[in-house]
């Protein structure tokens, strides 16, 4: 019989809320709308040690994502998981039958890629954003989760404009917008993007004929912003539309600085 | 007259608590117990902006920057900042005479290089460390600071000695330290690298000559660590010796997996 | 009619090498031996532009990339592209008749997911690997290819075992196999990643029961290898099975260092 | 006494070309024109392990650092370093006394801080650049270096302008520039960073006041430049000032799209 030095008592009598597996990166497929997309997701799954416990099974944490996985997989369509947040709970239950624990935490990051079509010619393009979700389990067997995107987008500068009839700077920017909330709470990542997307000077696409080019810059134009404007206008939309703790970042690459420039709040 | 857009009202009125600049780079000198040292930092400064006000003035945050350190330069080693913090505190010391603001916050990112003796030969070898400080005014006034360190070890598994007559897996791993704190509580960055990296199997060396590789793999097989004793042992030195709010993360980079493993805990 | 300034003579007449578009995150999917699978790769594509062009129409290849996934998705299994190489080359099909050009090259780095069995419990476990596929048309229209593999592993001291009684030190390595050919070489990048795995101490795993550990760990002690011993084992390996030029890079991540060691060579 | 595993013959017999230590951060002293500098830099030294031999002392590759900085440390001012290439050169020269070999390389990667005045108000600012130096001794006894440069500056497209009345995309680039040269070729990492950054539609500054924000912005517009009108400058510049092997890379991180865009091209 193995030795299972995990269930030893440490001399450090200690809880540990978060022990687990990090960076571990795999394969996961979702259902999407009746769609199965699949994903090449990095996981963290967690739970906590008791202040009598040594350590934690490290491989169970591993199987209950494997299988939650392959159960998906082998059902097809009808069995994916309709969302990542469903996904991470579905990790969590399957933990619940493999390893003792009060609390626990599952968490997803992956890309979406979107089709969009370009402001002009029409055409579609596919768009990559940056997504992570969290699923918590805690102490009360309550659920929570957080939902981070990522989006590109770009400033113009309101104040060089005024000072330079119409010249100005330019440059890319990247805005973070979290919701953590109840599990049961409907938002939609493609949502949140939305939100993100749309506050910017302009969205930004992966293909631009001429004709596209020339309405984004345009559209730039029209709409200067400081990194300022556009942190409080992701705040505000997503204050209205979705429920729960908000969180907003935006990093604005400067054209005319080495450095970047930030602009955060939250509620 | 230039335009002053960043004073306008804003469309959507709301409070931004942190706005200002991140990411930028610099040079700062540190009179540490005497000697002056020089560090290559990261800076990240950044203030509130009332809901009337559509922006800030971003300059005004780079020069408290740039005026806090040639006053440290110019006067050398009698004026050189007596620690990381008092250069952050500096900087808004500053600011105050600059940019109107109730909320204030200075991050600084840089490497410490320190002398240590190595196990066996008694050499010198120079190791290095990760660190950040914030100091962060809050509206009553206030000023708090948050100190991170960053050092690599390493991790002996106690598990897989057990069952493998005292053979195991072995492996780096890096353990961070933060302590959030009053201003004016005497912490020094080294005392907490000294307990994260007392904390491992064994301490780490640049410099290493055969009888002191031997020391330290003799010392690792003496003292088998799961990530989860490592970072009991940092938590419960680091409330013992500092007062403030405290939390400690563990990553083993385990050499029998392609993932990490992770312990977390906060007080 | 909108103004072509790519097509305007530079102020300096200069041939440049490699023009295009790098860092674009997009979906492709790969019929691999009969099984459609979904990657999220980044591409670079670039073409050469004549000394007498002032620049080239970016869109093109973006363009490029969309066709050449659309079309293969739309046929769906039949019509996926049978490797990265594959996709790679179709890409610069289609761009042959979109923009002029002499010389291209396309890049694709994208993460497979390929399962494997546990040592000792026989058990599926699905191990990540990093991959890039750089397919190049040279001047006199001859396609070449670049496959490149990175696998992570384990190194264990064996000048530390020696000195210390079969104790030593052990840690994470990874190593990295770059294959230089003609495009019609058959090279799978499923036996480049076997020929570096095979090669370090002791291939790891996602899933590990205790039984595996213990196989793992056994078997590293019977395999103790330099980081040299791990780049010469790929190199021999690699220049037996593959026919091309051939670049072998090795780190181990020194559980007794903070820095990193390496063995590189070439053919 | 210990066994020198090292010596040994090993399995497979071939030679490898570059073995060492990587990823070492350690502190460094350079006299630059009779100022002292500190720097935070990162080295990786290797030497050549020929067929015969098992492995490399890893160890005295680091006492070949540590003794090149603390005898130019110890000796202050005059002991300096005269350049990153100098330390380089001493670095191999001390390993020549320590550990045969018929081939070595040392690489320093590290940030320059140098002051510049703002275009308008003629206030000091200091500006960060990335730089490495290499140091290659070869077979026959032949120093070489490698000397690198990496500026961030910005790009106005001038096919937007042309089509836009004027209006365009402007965005931050980032431009490296690397020479290969015999070591006595003088040549200095400022006049390297000088070629990329005048290259640019604009430099760049940490320190703008509005007067000069508006110089910048102005400047700009007076100088639309494709990433390839970039690279073409950099690297007809570089090959009219410097003698050696030259390549040229730019980046730019284009504001109405997500990726990037790159030019490339080398003598």
């Amino acid at each position: 019989m193995p030795v299972e030095t995990q269930e030893e008592r440490p001399e450090i009598m200690e809880r540990l809320y978060r022990v687990g597996i990090t960076d571990l990166r795999t394969v996961a497929k979702i259902n999407w709308k009746g769609k199965v997309y699949t994903f090449l997701p990095v996981f963290e799954v967690t739970i906590d040690v008791p202040a009598e416990k040594k350590g934690i099974h490290m491989s169970r944490l591993v199987e209950s994502i494997t299988e939650a996985m392959s159960e998906a997989v082998e059902e097809e369509v009808g069995g994916a998981h309709g969302s990542l947040e469903e996904l991470g709970r579905c990790v969590i239950r399957r933990l619940e039958g493999k390893h003792p624990h009060r609390r626990a935490e599952v968490w997803i990051k992956t890309h979406l890629i979107i089709p969009r079509e370009t402001p002009a010619s029409g055409r579609t393009t596919y768009e990559p954003y940056d997504v992570e979700v969290g699923v918590i389990k805690h102490d009360d067997n309550s659920f929570e989760k957080v939902l981070r995107v990522r989006v590109i987008g770009n400033t113009v500068c309101p104040h060089a404009m005024a000072n330079n009839n119409g010249k100005t700077h330019i440059q890319r920017a990247r805005g973070e917008l979290e919701v953590r909330t109840a599990f049961d709470e409907e938002i939609s990542l493609e949502e949140m993007i939305d939100v993100v997307e749309s506050s910017f000077s302009h969205p930004t696409y992966t293909l631009l004929k001429t004709v596209d080019e020339n309405a984004v810059v345009q559209g730039m134009y029209r709409n200067p912003k400081f990194v300022e404007d556009v942190a409080r206008e992701i705040f505000s939309k997503a204050r209205e539309r979705f429920k729960g703790k908000i969180h907003v970042r935006v990093i604005s690459e400067e054209s005319i600085h080495k450095h970047n420039v930030i602009a955060e709040t939250w509620s």
